[in-house]
């Protein structure tokens, strides 16, 4: 299962109606916080989320309204005598940044903090992949493994019941039985994966990297296709031209300019290209099982 | 004319009900912004305040709950297109931190930012003085200029009617007039002052600073002396102290701890000791004429 919640669906500055990029993924009892935007913690404590339920951090840009609330973030935690390991994934320079700005601050977190280019778990994986925007940038793929499941008709079938077997068999690990039986009495449920790409304009390195997802989250800034590619960023159509194309199940268009205060023209237009396309208020909540 | 409006009157870690420290004052026409903790230009909208209105910002101390809100507030003041002067007064390090946050978060601002120690204009000053805390750290006095006013009867009695000649001896240029005369068609209107502590313990140095100011904006985190003490902070007790022994006119108490909901208990310990004390909400306002 991943959850979803979306804390801060605007871009660039704050509006009344959405706030800076963040959103909250939990997968597998597993926090993941993607972007952190001025404000964050406020969100956080709006969508009753704790710092302390953010075990990986994972930034997109260096650009001011992704990554202005992770000193604040960070600080709050050590406030609350955060004590767990936080895994910080992002740029090249994520590192120097929050070293420089929590040292500006007098803050020594007393946890460990450890950057890391990806995350490999039992469960899931956390990917980057490059998107196309005015500086160095780059989306995420959280992905669930496949689950294999046993028959238990089937098993009982052919006269098996030990748990301690079907145990084996799930974590693939069957070397008591034969292949030939484990394909009859298993089958397999497919992984879930959201992207999520940050900043991007419509490009196919977003495309190759996004392909078949259950969800992308997908940047939509504008209506308005110049400034959209003056910025490095896409348009409506822009995202739901990407999710056709990565033949992906469901888009959210998020990054809404602060000058959009009625969404309806930018989900109209996507959703003319690519059906299955919502539009999230600050706070929304979705979940795949 | 001074106007205060309270945006944050918490400290250390945003609470639902009080956010990060910041207190906007307007005098003369001047916007001036004191402390700017993470989340300021949201607090700054909902007050219907625009970023392009502050034309000083002053900053007591490098700590993050004071401090993370001004590069979001600078990269807004850039998206709007801002081009007046911005006067940063703070301390030493200030002007490092805003260069290597804004670096770090490729923002090169297009307006320019002038680094003061203090500020003197015709109608008032904004003078820094040390307070105790636990890292560098200083509070601001505002205060504006005494006004000299013509009494239009007396002058009249003298046969002086002449407007140019009010103007000259408003300005204190009254060459083609004698002394005198001046002292009996003229009266004073004292100057207002308002004092910002920013952190502090209660100590001598700030005492002897705020003394007589017309409003003392102090530290008021904690009930308990010994947390107090510890994190260089003042009970509410220790603020309504300061207030009577610098015979201020009104004590407002700001940096209020996450931990209180209900604040009557802060309140009332400092009003036994000091009966002119408010404990403002975020949000709220006060017009000194």
């Amino acid at each position: 299962m991943i959850s979803i919640i979306f804390l801060g669906t605007g871009g660039g500055a704050p509006s009344k109606y959405r706030k800076l990029p963040a959103v909250f993924v939990r997968v597998e009892g597993v926090g993941i916080l993607l972007d952190a935007g001025e404000g964050v913690q406020e969100r956080l404590s709006e969508a009753s989320i704790s710092p302390m339920d953010i075990d990986v951090l994972a930034i997109s840009h260096m650009h001011g309204d992704h990554v202005l609330g992770v000193t604040g973030l960070l600080e709050t935690m050590g406030l609350l005598g955060r004590k767990k390991e936080l895994v910080i994934i992002g740029p090249r320079t994520i590192q120097d940044f929050i070293e420089s700005s929590s040292s500006g601050t007098f803050f020594k977190p007393q946890f460990d903090i450890r950057f890391q280019s990806s995350l490999e778990t039992k469960e899931f994986s956390i990917t980057p992949f490059p998107t196309c925007h005015t500086i160095e940038s780059q989306g995420y793929i959280i992905r669930t493994r496949d689950k294999i499941k046993i028959d238990i008709n089937k098993a009982k079938e052919l006269g098996i019941s030990d748990w301690n077997l079907f145990r084996k068999i799930k974590t693939g690990y069957h070397a008591d039985i034969s292949p030939s039986t484990v394909e009859y009495i298993t089958y397999k449920i497919k992984g879930i994966s959201i992207a999520y790409t940050g900043d991007t304009r419509y490009c196919s390195e977003v495309l190759q990297n996004v392909k078949g997802v259950n969800l992308l989250i997908h940047d939509s800034t504008f209506l308005d296709e110049e400034t959209a590619a003056e910025f490095g960023h896409s348009t409506s159509r822009d995202a739901a031209k990407a999710a056709l194309n990565a033949s992906v199940g469901m888009l959210a268009l998020i990054h809404i300019s602060s000058r959009y205060h009625d969404t309806t023209p930018l989900l109209t237009e996507a959703k003319r290209i690519f059906p299955r396309t919502i539009l999230p208020e600050d706070l929304s909540k979705l979940v795949f099982k």
